[in-house]
């Protein structure tokens, strides 16, 4: 095994939005492979909003390496289903090297199901959250509209994309002018607006509204919710009757700090008025379906009906900015850190 | 027919808490019978907080009587379905006689479920929006914890009964002292509560959070929600996971001056936590359970495993009082106006 290993810590619990100096680089230990254990070489690292959700008292220890999803090498193994070499991942850590105690959670890939980095992404659990939130739990039926929020992230540009397969009229909701382009060129969503240029532009608070009255004007069947705040007040506002509301995220509430804590959201009469629905997932109650997900996703990008971008920082060092650039909403797709050279670079 | 009729308008448009003289108790003219019409005697009026939400511009029109659930006695039809002396209700007006256009809505009553009466409470629509939230939207399995908000109401206090009869543990939360021991001996719910009383002794602010943890030690895995407000937010952090939230009213909400608008509910992240679903439902989409639903229900009361205690206010010029009132939380029971002799009395 490699003689020094790093990781990436908490230096101590970011207060609202995070900061680079919230988090440290550090030299880590790895001890000697006991029988059963397997050593991960990572490639890469992934860079999800939920995991700042976590960084918080009672979540992630401070000084130890970040739990994460990471895809990787077995570089070393005393594990009899894993061989060196084999391409894995799992909830590993910000690290060059994870020393996995008896293979405990690592999943193999398939290199032949598309670049191996999809394993965190596209073929991994965020394309499988973003199926099971846009499809099972949004039911869109064709010609209904759907509002994805955080439209250009990881799991929001899946989630557009497979309510399109399914024959639904598709808004993106995303934080920069140039994703407004993005989502729509790149992706095939129908609209798109800058949640923070419709706030700015608008009279007397009114500016999310006034943006989905525009983008949306046969109101809204599904919602695929990824921020809150709002913007899910604006939405509230302009649900159809039986509407479905996937809770996915709230990124907005995340970063409020504690002694503020999450802002009330109004309006939540409306769930009444149009007889909707509002349902909080978490994908960690979806995993048996991965398997047959990641073969029909790799059949539907195979054929180019859905596209993933991907947005990689390169070094271990750059993992502190990546994610909180992320967090700002720097990135176009899905933002991870290449740690180490990838061995199928060109599938 | 009767030569004078006399029906309960709105004076003005109640702004926040409605009040008596939001109201007033007028002569209206009952112009005579066309060919299929039917002229109903109105024996009791219903009192239903969802009037409230009615009572604002673009809802019910000031000067004319006001819609609302009756039951009451055929007086004279040029219909061919209905006769003199048959038992109805629908959905008619606050008024002595409510002249039916073509019979529009009526439903016959069967006096040998019940008392008349019921077919505007237990056996009517109220009983039925009971079960569409506790049973069908709250699927509460044996040994669960069901809350039940604005237990001792007409709605509430069948919800509880219902979900205790598929097993549950229920609490009920209600805003006068007498109600606790109401719900508890006669309802045969395991515990309830006083939310004023519970929001008053707590520190900072905290009261309900406590009430609730100690009226629900295993937290909460349905939530039948009558009211909004604080005690929704003191929900959201009790919640277990995957619990359902049947939105049945949002009595807080209504009651909200347009200017100031529905307060905030602050803590909606918890339903992603919890991976909860809130569910708003009206039951004008089930009307079509009723049928089956009355039958069974008239069995349930039949054999006392539902009981349900009326508050009959008689006069009709008593109502604007007990509508008020009932808003207030006056009542123990199913508030409703008696306005004329009921034909069946001793049923």
């Amino acid at each position: 095994m490699a003689a020094t290993n790093v990781g990436v810590v908490l230096a101590r619990y970011p207060h609202g939005t995070a900061t680079v100096d919230d988090f440290a680089v550090v030299d880590v230990e790895t001890p000697p492979l006991d029988a059963g254990d397997v050593l991960v070489r990572n490639v890469y690292l992934s860079c999800d909003p939920y995991l700042r959700g976590h960084m918080a008292p009672g979540g992630s220890p401070l000084g130890q390496p970040i739990t994460a999803r990471t895809v990787g090498v077995v570089e070393e193994s005393r594990h009899r289903s894993y061989q060196p070499g084999e391409i894995v991942w799992g909830f590993l850590r910000w690290e060059r090297y994870t020393h996995v105690r008896s293979g405990d959670g690592l999943t193999r890939v398939d290199p032949a199901l598309g670049p191996i980095r999809f394993a965190v992404s596209v073929l991994g659990m965020p394309g499988l959250t973003a199926y099971v939130g846009a499809i099972e739990i949004g039911r869109p039926e064709p010609g209904q509209t759907v509002l994805v929020s955080a439209a250009s992230g990881a799991v929001g540009s899946v989630a557009g994309q497979l309510a399109r397969l399914a024959g639904a009229r598709v808004v993106g909701s995303v934080g920069r002018p140039e994703k407004v382009a993005h989502v729509m060129r790149t992706l095939g969503f129908d609209a798109a607006f800058d949640h923070r240029v419709a706030t700015a532009a608008g009279t007397d608070g009114r500016g999310l509204s006034e943006a989905l009255e525009q983008q949306c004007p046969e109101g809204i069947d599904v919602y695929f919710e990824n921020v809150g705040g709002p913007l899910l007040e604006a939405v509230l506002e302009r649900l159809n009757p039986h509407a479905r509301i996937a809770v996915c995220g709230m990124i907005a509430e995340y970063e409020q700090p504690p002694e503020v804590g999450p802002a009330g959201i109004r309006g939540l009469a409306n769930i009444l008025r149009t007889r909707s629905t509002m349902t909080g997932f978490s994908i960690g109650d979806h995993v048996h379906k991965l398997p047959e997900f990641v073969v029909r996703m790799s059949a539907w990008m195979r054929s180019g009906q859905v596209v993933f971008p991907d947005d990689i920082v390169d070094g271990i060092e750059q993992t502190p900015a990546a994610f909180v650039g992320m967090m700002r909403g720097d990135h176009i797709g899905k933002r991870m850190v290449r740690v180490s050279d990838d061995p199928h670079p060109d599938s």
